[in-house]
């Protein structure tokens, strides 16, 4: 068996539960303390993870959750960890729906090659309808935010190939800089984005940064399959991670790429004891940093900022109708759901959704054997890991379960020092301009 | 004396001159070379040089220069050059025409936050046209971007005060994060930016980021009298420096600020030999990396691209009318006044444009007596320099002229372990919020 599984890890604040920063592990600035992500980074790195990843949002107010009132800038950090890491992925969501594409490709491909070719942006629509007031504009509702992210990555990804590999030609003694033959000029006019090029920067030795995506609505599919390297889904059970898994593949066939070109990443979030008991009283500690109140205001968030504190608490869930639709779609549909499968009250509701465990609570040979089963199971590809507590989840998982993963042929805890495409078994991505020889093959724009 | 000459440095390519990367010190990929920046920052350091500078476009053609058409975007840059260095400023540049106010905030807010507060914003208003082209948009004209820029820089101000010092409590007990007496909602409804806020981030060591400016027209001076911690300007003449100081300074003063609180930094690109004859010979070398159709193209990018190669090299310099004055007009004004004042020909106006001199072509003595004269005679707070050639420059400024201005009580070559602001001799910069003593001044938003 050759196939090993990827992991990524979460690096947003102490962790992802909204209140890891009150944890005793915690250094409770964790979400601006640059030695903090440091220390993790070089962790991760030195435990064979393939990249860190930092999550963002453009909007926040006095309701929203504590490591999302105060954090560094994605793009800002993973440059600042570049430098002071040598293997690891680092890679970064930024909205297409409120930035410039010529802006992205350019901080994106600098990264890149700043990191030499370890970068990876995840591109999402912006789900928060408040952004558009720290914006100067209006959201654009779901459907619409899916088609400006199409030519958005297809803008972009024009950008990156503005010079081929060897354009740069450097040449002391004649002068010459470039071989004009080798620089394109992308002379893009759409619906949405008008954008001459060409971009001002060379390619990466991974050709171009890994594009990540997250919707996992239907138009989310749609673009994933369509322009996404590796995809970020929750880890919601094996079934429903397979049956999503082979959505995504399938929108790759569909658009003439291969089923293995779209790598699938559920998030998990391991909680880790070397026995069950002491798993269970890791989750009880995270359970208890938060009080039902700011349980019910974490669960408003992914539904329009819908106030639950009005409703009974142990009635059963309420029916919400559309609210929720526009924003954090997937995310709201799977909380509904499971609501209504098990019968949960809006208190165990709002409980489940701040302090998950999806089954990944458990001993180091639990928690192993569940992430091979999604993965020999077509459920995943790797894993992106979001602890809930980094100072704890980290040094756990990498101590207990990577080795039990290695030993079983699953994991390689020696990441290459190459690209993060390399480390995540993706091939490096050939310029539109370069034919299979290296020949020139479209005539310049 | 207690008032010392600031230096910073520009990090742009190879160095200043425009083919700088065929010099025989410089690596020929010097624009993307990262060890090159790192190695250049950590020497600047060592050597008391207050900050670093990366300037920045939006926009190339195949005629762009060299270092132009492909080089680090600035803020990943900086970002990557924070976590290698500890005592250094960095600074660069972005266009407040073509970006969001929300996300520059945040982004030189984290940058600041990363380097401990030693961070820098140069706040331009694009002046190439072409940039339009790669941001679907038309180009706003001269005094319509410092209309946008001044209400940009109120924004982004306003947020980077959303947070009073101390907002933070993080207290793990009583799970208070932060006091909401101590977070500020900007509300901005202006003409042409709408900004609820609050930022997503907290304020730094120095309070808020150094704001640098650079235009020199009657717009660029009232611009910078407003908000300009810091002038860049053309280092052209004692006089004409000290006439740009005086009016930059009586514009901060009739702001309501102090002459202090704005420090005035003309860029000069010193070419020091031991001997005059040495320093010649080494401004020969740099002068003769060029052609005579270089330099003319080199011309032609002040002057809205335009095509130079149709005139008579050797007639005197051309009448061009309103040609340049919506793009980098101070450039193009000085260039057709000197032209004018030395009955240039069109060959030596375009080769003095190439590879400029402006009298810092010499031996350390006296090169370091030019530089006091400017300081001591209101021309100059500080300096940024501008080698023409950084591998070469920079080792012979630091090692031949700087104990020089040490010796004579001038310099200074210890830089603080903290703030950009305090290297700049600029104080912290208290939020609109905090009264002397601290306490809360205005009603909150």
């Amino acid at each position: 068996m050759t196939r090993k599984i990827s992991f990524g890890i979460m690096l947003q604040g102490a962790g992802g539960h909204m209140n890891a920063w009150r944890h005793p592990k915690s250094p409770v600035d964790a979400s601006v303390n640059l030695d903090f992500f440091r220390t993790a980074a070089l962790k991760a790195e030195a435990a064979g993870i393939a990249f860190a990843f930092v999550a963002d949002g453009l909007y926040i107010n006095e309701k929203s959750i504590p490591h999302f009132l105060n954090r560094f800038e994605p793009l800002t950090i993973l440059a600042a960890l570049a430098t002071v890491t040598s293997r690891i992925g680092l890679a970064g969501t930024v909205s297409t729906s409120y930035s410039d594409p010529f802006t992205i490709a350019r901080q994106f491909a600098s990264l890149d090659l700043i990191s030499g070719g370890r970068c990876g942006w995840n591109a999402v629509t912006t789900p928060l309808e408040g952004t558009a007031k720290n914006y100067s504009r209006n959201h654009p509702e779901h459907a619409l935010r899916y088609e400006i992210a199409d030519e958005y990555l297809e803008v972009v990804k024009g950008l990156w190939d503005s010079w081929d590999d060897d354009a740069f030609t450097r040449d002391r003694e004649s002068g010459q800089f470039f071989d004009r033959e080798k620089l394109h000029t992308l002379g893009h006019k759409g619906r949405f984005f008008q954008v001459e090029g060409p971009l001002n920067i060379q390619r990466s030795p991974q050709g171009q940064p890994v594009i990540f995506q997250a919707g996992s609505s239907d138009a989310g599919i749609g673009l994933a399959g369509k322009h996404a390297d590796a995809v970020f889904t929750n880890g919601v059970s094996l079934e429903g991670n397979q049956t999503f898994s082979r959505r995504v593949k399938q929108s790759a066939v569909a658009q003439g790429r291969s089923a293995d070109d779209v790598k699938i990443f559920p998030g998990v979030g391991p909680i880790v004891g070397r026995t069950q008991a002491e798993a269970e009283e890791k989750y009880q500690v995270i359970r208890n940093l938060i009080s039902i109140d700011e349980a019910l205001a974490y669960l408003g968030r992914f539904f329009d900022q819908h106030d639950f504190s009005a409703y009974d608490l142990d009635a059963p869930f309420p029916d919400l109708g559309d609210i929720g639709r526009n924003s954090f779609r997937s995310t709201t549909d799977r909380i509904k759901q499971v609501a209504k499968e098990q019968g949960q009250t809006l208190r165990e509701a709002a409980l489940a959704a701040a302090t998950p465990r999806e089954g990944f609570v458990g001993t180091p040979d639990a928690v192993a054997s569940k992430l091979i089963e999604w993965f020999e199971n077509g459920a995943a590809d790797g894993f992106i890991l979001g602890f809930p507590v980094i100072a704890e989840g980290l040094d756990d998982f990498t101590r207990l379960v990577l080795p039990i993963l290695e030993e079983r042929g699953y994991f390689d805890p020696q990441l290459k020092a190459g690209t993060l495409r390399e480390n995540l078994g993706l091939p490096y991505r050939q310029s539109v301009y370069a034919g299979v020889d290296g020949e020139t093959e479209k005539a310049r724009a």
